[in-house]
């Protein structure tokens, strides 16, 4: 499949080796078609990895990853074009983090709304579906780095496309228990927990963590 | 040990009756030293079992439960009074939950500080630890309602007082796994995670869950 993924950062460029590597056609957009750390990126991971702006990639896509920090989200968005994204499913896994104040970092938006709800008021015609947000880049695409049971949550107004970001996750990716928090305001649900994944990282010392649900 | 409860409520009254079961005497406070909900309460629950003013109960108990509704909290703790309250261990379980909007509730302070911050800047010789509330109150006191591993939260900044809440928690309620979250910031983690617990509570339909860290 071709596959877009927004942002040239740690999450992106292991989400798009892990789509390379699942033999997938990947293409990297970031602002600029001469982005330094996406050709780093593609030149390390064969001829299925390319790069390109925002809308070059979004037009190559047929699913995108947004993997842009989270300031960077709606822009990138805008600068993809409605006619490049609408209609398509964006696998929303920017977080609002604010590092501007020191850390630990806050929010740029929480409580009564979130990131991926803008991102959907914003662009009506996508269909975002929030997940990945909640562990570190390496165990999004590889659970099993993670002993034992622990889950992963999406969420989304489009059944459809939580149906198809479900199996991507349990199928490409390896996540065995799935949670779906309901719709697209699920996500302030997803984007608040991130105190609580910091403050753990804190205490546990590893990044490598996720949490189980126990019922 | 006497100990007092503030707030009448489902978590004072279930918090209050599980002391009560383990020997301890519970004085339940609240505003007036007639609250009916306290009374009744008081009159299920045996002879040790006796209710009165914040001021009241705060004087009697070697350690207070705040299980107040969040925006009691500071309130309750002024009724209290300092002569009754400083130098005391404060188990804060109330949460900032605004339900004046509409379902779901949001939280009336959060991102950059808590409640459990504010109590503490308001009152600084009063030694609170965030802890319990996490979960339903249910689970609270009897956390084998959840079968398997799952994990309990405290925080503060008094390393004493988190031994004291720690071993309450463990030899008391039954918590096998204590996380600390650090000093008294921690707060914003676990009040934070309030939206998710009232996600997974719509997304399971059981209020009887909780999480447990793998790693």
């Amino acid at each position: 499949m071709n596959i877009a993924v927004f942002g040239t950062g740690i999450v992106g460029a292991t989400i798009g080796s892990k789509l390379i590597n699942l033999g997938h056609s990947v293409m990297m957009g970031s602002r600029t078609s001469t982005n330094e750390k996406a050709a780093t990126w593609a030149a390390a991971n064969g001829t299925k990895a390319t790069t390109g702006t925002f809308a070059d990639a979004a037009g190559f896509g047929t699913i995108i990853f947004n993997c842009t920090n989270g300031f960077g989200a709606v822009e990138a968005m805008k600068l993809a074009g409605e006619e490049n994204i609408n209609g398509k499913v964006v696998i929303d896994i920017s977080n609002p983090l604010d590092f501007s104040k020191g850390m630990p970092p806050s929010l740029f938006v929480c409580n009564t709304d979130s990131l991926a709800e803008q991102l959907q008021r914003e662009f009506p015609d996508v269909k975002f579906v929030k997940s990945l947000n909640t562990v570190n880049c390496n165990v999004m695409v590889n659970p099993s780095l993670v002993p034992g049971d622990h889950d992963m949550f999406l969420c989304g107004n489009d059944a459809d496309a939580k149906t198809t970001v479900r199996d991507i996750l349990s199928n490409w990716f390896g996540w065995k228990n799935i949670v779906d928090l309901g719709d697209i305001s699920g996500a302030r649900a997803m984007e608040m927990y991130l105190p609580m994944w910091l403050r753990l990282w804190g205490a546990l010392g590893v990044p490598n963590f996720n949490i189980h649900i126990a019922k």
